[in-house]
């Protein structure tokens, strides 16, 4: 009997947990694409073809909803980031900037923007993008070699994660690639030079 | 009698120029505060104290209201920026990086944000971007002393405005200010470095 249930039990919960990570995916290229103002559970729900019930039995609110989708697609860029094989600090450099010009930074961009206006969302994001931003960091530490206990290396690191996320917003209107290539090139030498 | 209608023609247009000035301004207060969403001609004419007539023979839309609004302010502090006396680059890195801290890139940001949605604000936006950033650039090089003969030297100074647009971005939901500093003066000692 318990045998039984158990593998009653797993499908359940493995069909719930896949209709959860379309939701957030869904969520995540809807705000992208629409913004905030675009963006509600309905819309994802439809997206993502799963019944507008459903979707509010996982994430009662819209703020339930964006704010778990925007931290679960950043989650897995972090795992995808710390899993990178060991690379010389200008490819790390290149890594890291392509987190900010992506799909996923546009969400965040949207997000961000909707809770500056937003009472109801600005406590929530703020807390999501201090816990993002705090990991983004640990990671690119860890990858860039950094001994943060010598002077100004934290700084330089946290300037760098600056630097990205001012180059996703050059990339938000038009194809900034080439600019930033160049840029990111230089910068990775002066920030080699600087970590020594 | 030409005496008597260059007299009347100047307070009149005098009067007129004072009027946009005030749209304009109200504008951007109006774009920070609100976002794109809650900015329309008719909200800025109440908040300037102008007719909503007198705002649309101004502007006869809202996107010519808002581009213009945005690109005035920009230019009103390109020019007290190039109006600095000569100062160290130390603190020419962190004049450079206040016009992303306050009110107007708030405004920008919205601007921005708002025209990657929107097909009909997309096109004036963007070359407004590059039309400001141009600009800019041109100042910033000027008053770091930075020859761009030099290799990599242009990229050094896209870099560090990229980061002045980034720590703008992380100084949306909360006050970054203390942390800002310290990125500024650690990121200015690599700049003047690299720069020689």
């Amino acid at each position: 009997m318990g045998g039984v249930t158990t593998a009653a039990k797993e499908p359940k919960q493995d069909r719930s947990r896949a209709t959860r990570q379309r939701l957030l995916a869904a969520a995540v290229a809807c705000l992208a694409e629409h913004g905030w103002a675009g963006s509600t559970v309905s819309v994802v729900a439809e997206r993502a073809g799963v019944s507008r019930g459903a979707a509010q039995h996982h994430f009662p609110t819209r703020e339930d909803l964006f704010t778990a989708a925007v931290e679960y697609v950043a989650e897995e860029r972090s795992q995808a980031l710390r899993a990178l094989p060991g690379q010389d600090r200008a490819a790390v450099v290149a890594a890291l900037v392509d987190l900010y010009t992506g799909p996923l930074f546009r969400a965040a961009l949207h997000l961000w923007v909707a809770a500056s206006d937003e009472e109801q969302l600005r406590p929530r994001v703020t807390e999501l993008e201090a816990r993002v931003g705090r990991e983004t960091h640990r990671i690119a530490v860890e990858l860039l070699g950094a001994d943060e206990s010598g002077p100004g290396v934290r700084e330089t690191v946290q300037g760098l994660l600056d630097m990205a996320r001012g180059l996703g917003l050059a990339n938000l209107l038009t194809d900034d690639t080439a600019r930033r290539e160049r840029v990111v090139a230089q910068w990775a030498a002066l920030l080699d030079q600087a970590l020594g």
